[in-house]
């Protein structure tokens, strides 16, 4: 086939409509399919409604030509969505044995299982089926009066893994045009100075395109091409990723990572150093973020979170009067914080964070200020930021990780660091 | 007006469909609106275009009674909601004076200012204005063929508070119903087997109604009740709870908690204990997570994360010998690490965690194998778990962490821990 195809995410679920969970599902499959060239169109959301879940399909058809559902494959009564949806096509449910007998086996690793879960085996006749390595409810994909129709359960922990591993593949047969897209990731510069600094080429660019886009607490620039395959599409980014990138300088991190702390972990790996982090107010998200990558723990030794400073004292071994006065918000106790860790946890790196993250302030400080500290062999660097009171506990914590993260980054490519 | 109202909301802005960004404004309008009684039927999100956002006007019309949208309220060319929803409903755009004068404001304010911005100030004829105090473009509210409309930025700095500010009060004078809904939390106990254990008694309720919600490491039981008042609402519920508690007995770990750790921090208040934590595979995750907490100090000293066997050893006094000869994945790791860090910290009690969080395993132990330990005054608790190597990083950090929070709750219930 060759033409765009318009896709249209139905999300099924009350909980969803109630606030109670955010459709990340929705998000998540956007962004893949963006990149394999396929529009999204629509989103929506229903509750666990067969009536209304059966209207959303009607319009759906009516504008779409590829229908992904997220949610409603579980085994309680109010998971209504492949019923629906092969109601709504003309098809039969029809009891799969291999997924019936998959759910038999997951019974035996422990896991209560009651007489609904067999429901989750049962699939529309003739269905591609996607099973479900991180769940129970299997999804599945089938193509009727020119819509290709696919499911996946709600939990993003099955949903995208079961996107990526069954979705895409199926979902990549059905276009010949690939869209390839790279994001230049900065730190150090906002959205709009970004948008300011490029603002006139970009809008004499067509293919590739290229938009900066916020997130939390760094931003990025997008650079998409659309081609007859994936290395003529590479082909037209590249010398718009080198333009960019001598453009911004020194504040772009990298090129496609997810986060700061990517890039750290790259650098550190390149280097052969390990790092430790000294946590006050990030409360241990410096530790848990860089864990969150497989492999941490080649650079990542461990960390101390010293929450209250008696801790930081009997720990970290920062002086006992520095903090009597100077409380804990300040220079040469983050100095101290990163020298204590790196010396008790014999690392190369060291970080440390003190600060005011709020709701609450000290009386003294203003929420928002916070001292970021980097030890390393006979030098200790401290960037002091003040963030604001307007903002967030979780943005505040989020940013004074990323400047630690930025410090290292910083300081293993031999640029200024504070 | 006596009647349940149907709402929609429609998001506005192709980063959504491209998955740069979450549509949190529509989860946080949600969550608003079901607090006083307003029933959200549909979320919609549509791309800057105006045909398509035009035809999502004309569904919703035909499906619900009050319409919001989120976004394209700004000053750019592609920000057309206020021309799209006046057109739609027949009204015209005319300037407001008051709202110019305010963008003119605040350009004295030093923010960059483009002959665009004034756009802004143009809205639809004899609506309420909605001044945005907290950015630039405003919101606005008409009625209109007995449909209420309503427009709000996107975002969510603005959307949010604005929303909170203009639209509840807004909204609260078309309705005379009240929904309350409270969420009773449960840990150690599935969806499947919550749904199995009250499937008939859910079939027969109309009001209130209960439904069973899985989260991503726990669940939880739905209670939500429609009435003239409030009081009368939480009066038609407080039996529900009451009997529903008593079925569940103690995986119950309280209502309308958000996480575990909220349950642990009220116990800690009550009974004026302090603890800490020795983590490994969650790599700080729980510290992280009690320090979300605002006021988490005064009960939660700090931490140790150990990543690597040499600070469990150095920082932590785990035996070396130990670590040599049963590897850190053990039930006297876990025991040792909690002892470890709880005599370090000087705290009531402390939780530790050690096990492989995936995806590489260790050549001896299954990924998901993880030993959660408790350590208090005489004692020190062990439970082991086996979550499948099939569980994802995060899944297992955060189960991992959710054992530990929930040995802490029961342990200071009174309850059984291993």
């Amino acid at each position: 086939m060759k033409k765009a195809f318009d896709t249209e995410i139905i999300s099924v679920g009350t909980e969803i409509l109630l606030g109670h969970i955010t459709n990340t599902d929705a998000r998540d499959i956007s962004e893949r399919l963006s990149q394999i060239g396929i529009n999204v169109k629509y989103h929506s959301v229903v509750g666990d409604n067969p009536e209304r879940l059966r209207r959303c399909v009607e319009i759906a058809r009516g504008r779409a030509d590829i229908i992904i559902t997220t949610g409603g494959l579980g085994p309680t009564c109010d998971d209504l969505t492949k019923q629906i949806l092969a109601e709504c096509f003309g098809k039969k449910l029809v009891k799969n044995d291999t997924e019936e007998q998959g759910l038999y086996e997951y019974i035996k690793t422990g896991r209560a299982l009651t007489p609904n879960t067999y429901r989750q085996a049962m699939l529309p006749e003739g269905c591609t089926v996607f099973h479900n390595r991180w769940g129970t409810a299997p999804g599945c994909a089938f193509e009727a009066d020119g819509k290709h129709v696919l499911m996946f359960p709600g939990p993003p922990k099955e949903c995208i893994p079961m996107f990526e591993a069954c979705g895409l593949p199926y979902l990549r047969r059905l276009s010949d045009e690939i869209i390839v897209s790279h994001a230049v990731h900065i730190f150090g510069m906002g959205e709009s100075a970004v948008d300011d600094l490029f603002a006139d080429e970009m809008n004499g660019m067509t293919n590739p395109t290229m938009a900066p886009y916020a997130k939390e607490c760094d931003c990025l620039l997008q650079i998409t091409a659309k081609a007859k395959s994936e290395a003529e599409a590479e082909a037209l980014i590249a010398p718009v990723i080198a333009h960019v990138k001598e453009r911004l300088g020194d504040v772009v991190y990298g090129v496609d990572y997810d986060c700061l702390e990517e890039a750290v972990m790259a650098l550190l790996q390149e280097k052969r150093l390990t790092f430790a982090a000294a946590e006050s107010c990030t409360g241990g998200d410096i530790a848990r973020r860089f864990t969150e990558l497989p492999g941490a723990s080649a650079f990542f030794k461990g960390g101390v979170v010293s929450y209250v400073n008696e801790v930081k004292e009997g720990v970290l071994g920062v002086d006992h009067d520095l903090l009597e006065e100077k409380t804990a918000v300040c220079r040469e106790v983050a100095a101290a914080m990163a020298e204590g860790v790196r010396a008790r946890l014999h690392t190369d790196l060291a970080v440390s964070v003190t600060g005011l993250a709020g709701p609450d302030g000290d009386g003294v400080h203003e929420v928002g200020t916070v001292f970021i500290g980097l030890a390393v062999e006979g030098q200790t660097f401290v960037r002091e930021t003040h963030m604001g009171a307007f903002r967030t506990r979780s943005f505040i914590r989020r940013m004074a990780g990323n400047h630690a993260f930025d410090m290292m980054r910083r300081w293993l490519c031999g640029l200024r660091v504070e």
